[in-house]
């Protein structure tokens, strides 16, 4: 089965979790419209890739994971949309969860999907329960506060930023939580994953920054040029075009570098290039050198 | 230790995990606000209540299974209150969240509290590794979709309102994770503790729309006479202050009979009729008969 398959499947197993009993309406349809159709899908992508390459033996473990790490994500992108945050019209070129449904049932999503993580992860801890709970403990650790995406967000409220803290939270912690969890469920430590994570998040931040600049609302499903109307760091103002590239292709080196040894190795590599050659927009690649 | 002791020695406890690190001084001072000073904590409360009762052998995982619980209640007080849903203005007697620090860190904070309810539990695991998965496991059921506090809230949202599941899921979710988190803590079966905690949260439902009638904003901490200012469904109204104090009465007595049989059950019966008396404002016993 295709990755993205396995990881399809996974997630709308996730979403149907007590499907059977009465439930709101209106909230069992929201969680169902956040979840799908999936964007890239790049974390949980990670996740199984990593796990095989570690030999995934337990993989319904592993999708378990790959699902708890995909539903927590697009829980944050629920919430970053709300008009406290973000306010954004648009997601994965679809009216954002708050515009579809309101705000309340919003946040209600958000949370639901926050909860779903656990519970799917839980559900699952049958098939190797010392794993199951590893997965949980860097899950919840990469979620909230001080190290997960929660924290990344509540940077953004501070007078002062730890810039370091604040990127690894924003945008790095659910690429680490991919690279550790892959590697749990199939049976590894997690712990010398994490730089692979790490890495792999810094690049697609830079690759994040040069869509934002470089595409149009249409070709990123959600409004474009957000970092300039933010005033956000990003890696476009500060290097221009051609730096943000030569950054992006550094860090991707060392994260290629970093993948700790497994059977899978090569082919790991292999996909990681791949695959977040497809971030960068390839007018990137053909802009004038110093622009 | 008296119970209240322990309770706050555990939450106090939680919102420290990572502390040495560095975080978004608001979110962590929200976090904090959040959980503290606490109200009634009668939900952990029971939930030690019960461990007690079954003989309480992993004390820690009982701190950290009540900790877990009051966190994630407070994450849904501190949800409930943003402009979106109650739009309330205090909370326990302070400025709700959203007031004192702005919505979008009461909406992180909601969430920070819910990854650490999960998070409490996962790192008190190796206490005893099969309960802690399971009171993930009932915890998770209680707090989401279709069972937990946010299918109670997301049915507010629905047209056609699905009353049992809605009041199950509104107020006696968390009442029912408490007295299965306290028998799992303690080594037994959640399963037979439903029932108390599902009949202890239908008093309490009973006992807060008595207070909603008679108490005023600064007795209860938060804004009064909010049932019938929503038109809400409440048993007031129902079957007024007389009737409703008599099926606060039934309930309480049911309550108590569907104990489990275990080492302290008696006393657990005398700590819940005296507790629960406690939520019952004097003046309800006193008004006349069929007013």
């Amino acid at each position: 089965m295709r990755l993205s398959d396995r990881i399809d499947l996974a997630v709308t197993h996730a979403v149907r979790i007590g499907q059977a009993h009465p439930a709101p309406s209106r909230l069992s349809a929201a969680l169902h419209y956040a979840v799908t159709p999936g964007g890239a899908r790049i974390r949980p992508t990670i996740l199984l890739s990593v796990a095989m390459a570690c030999g995934d033996d337990r993989p319904a473990l592993s999708d378990a994971a790959a699902a708890a790490l995909e539903v927590i994500h697009c829980a944050s992108l629920v919430h970053d949309d709300l008009p406290c945050f973000d306010d954004a019209d648009t997601r994965r070129g679809k009216p954002a969860v708050h515009r579809a449904f309101g705000q309340p049932i919003a946040v209600l999503t958000g949370d639901s999907l926050i909860v779903m993580g656990f519970q799917v992860l839980a559900r699952a801890a049958h098939l190797a329960p010392d794993r199951a709970m590893a997965l949980i403990d860097v899950l919840a650790t990469r979620t909230g506060m001080p190290f997960g995406i929660c924290a990344g967000q509540g940077w953004e409220g501070e007078a002062e930023i730890d810039l370091a803290a604040y990127h690894r939270a924003k945008t790095g912690a659910l690429f680490i939580a991919a690279t550790q969890m892959g590697a749990i469920a199939a049976g590894q430590d997690g712990a010398p994953w994490a730089e692979l994570g790490d890495r792999i998040g810094e690049a697609f931040q830079v690759a994040d920054d040069l869509r934002d600049a470089l595409c149009d609302d249409a070709e990123l499903g959600k409004p474009a040029g957000q970092d300039d109307l933010h005033g956000r760091p990003n890696a476009v103002a500060q290097l221009g075009i051609h730096g943000a590239v030569a950054r992006f292709d550094d860090v991707l080196s060392a994260a290629i570098s970093s993948i700790p040894a497994c059977p899978g190795e090569a082919a790991l590599a292999q996909m990681v290039r791949t695959y977040a050659d497809r971030l960068v927009p390839a007018v990137a690649r053909t802009a004038i050198p110093g622009e």
